[in-house]
């Protein structure tokens, strides 16, 4: 059962203020669950329908349980769907920057849909650090999470001021503009920073300044523009093909 | 003002089986109306804030208007946001297939926001045609015309059944699966019919056997696997940078 007081605190973790004074957040969902309890992160608490802890016993040893019926499941749930299960986990300490490898930097992207999607895309190509400026959706917002499709337990992700991050940093920095240079022609360094800009304005002027190459996907059709993830995911599969070829692992 | 009748019919057009039986559908927001506008679609009626009628006289000439206020567009829309404009639009007569060029298919992509951001890709990338199996979201679904971001207006869609477009089709025909030949390998045809699975089964068995060519996108990392929308644009990435490097046309 869900007590009135647990209610209270997974709803709060609903909102940012909450998340950040607490230094909690939410896991929503079989498959986002099943990641967390695979990763190191903190549980303090899993709520979960009895179907899904008699499905997931051996990997549940350890944790704090409380059974809740799926009604419960839901009225707690912060989404509409994915009532399975609920956690509540400690945020973790910030990590240490990476010096190295493919860095993703984004701008003001600020749809905690397409922040989740970016996260799981940095997972799949091997991105080893995700830096938001610091009005990006909330990498804690439970629709970030759910987005992610796990992937939050895997990506390092920073909330930064990106035009310190960029003036310090020593890697090429590419961007995506609508105006560049085209990405099948583009020469990509091994261990570089992408900047994406936001979903409305793309990346702001006094970041362009302290961009080395501006790059574009070509487009071939008439639509006006590609969805910031999309785009990024198009990106750095240009950017992984170039360097990657031989040694990629096949799935 | 909008009418007591209006508003029903509107919100009638939120229900697929209405849409279909009236043979109408919603298209909401000003990008989207103004990519309507400037189409060969049959408009029934557009509904407008008045900021909205001003800036876009030039563009409403000879379009039945009903003037409303925000409250009153708000309430009517099914959409949270995007209430500045609310048209009524008659479903267009379906489109001869193309029979060359590039085609997608798609096999039970059943998000509506999944369907429509597949549609704006294509006109991204010039596809000819997208072709839905007839359990796939619903082209005219509001999310759906929503994603598209105008595309609606440009791209060719039509529901039928894909094993018989497939089992008559003269194209290669690609398909997206998690083992199939790297796509960054893979030598494609200038025409040719890439399938997308949905978004939880992939491409069905009954499909796989009408398959030439398994392809897949190699991973770097550890996610499992690609939204199917941002799968599509990937793909299509890789086969227009064969095909149309030189001649493209630089954004």
């Amino acid at each position: 059962m869900i007590s009135k007081s647990q209610l209270k605190l997974i709803r709060a973790l609903g909102q940012k203020k909450q998340r950040k004074q607490l230094g909690k957040f939410l896991v929503q969902g079989e498959k986002n669950i099943l990641e967390l309890l695979n990763s190191n992160l903190d549980i303090e608490q899993v709520f979960a329908s009895s179907t899904f802890l008699s499905q997931h016993k051996s990997v549940l040893k350890g944790i704090s349980i409380e059974e809740a019926n799926e009604a419960e499941l839901s009225k707690a749930s912060t989404l509409m769907s994915n009532n399975s299960a609920i956690a509540i986990v400690r945020q973790p300490a910030v990590s240490e920057l990476k010096g190295s490898g493919k860095i993703l930097v984004l701008d003001g992207v600020s749809d905690p849909g397409n922040l989740g999607t970016i996260i799981r895309l940095a997972d799949w190509y091997g991105v080893v650090q995700v830096i938001c400026s610091e009005d990006c959706a909330d990498i804690y917002n439970p629709k970030t999470i759910s987005a992610t499709m796990g992937s939050f337990a895997r990506v390092n992700t920073l909330v930064t001021n990106i035009v310190e991050y960029l003036s310090n940093c020593n890697l090429p920095v590419y961007g995506a503009y609508l105006g560049g240079d085209s990405v099948h022609d583009c020469k990509f360094t091994t261990d570089m920073v992408l900047v994406m800009g936001s979903e409305s304005h793309g990346i702001r002027d006094h970041i362009s300044s302290l961009i080395n190459n501006k790059i574009t996907i070509p487009s071939f059709g008439h639509a006006e523009s590609l969805n910031v993830a999309m785009a990024a995911g198009i990106i750095l599969d240009n950017v992984v093909r170039q360097h990657a070829a031989k040694s990629q692992s096949k799935r």
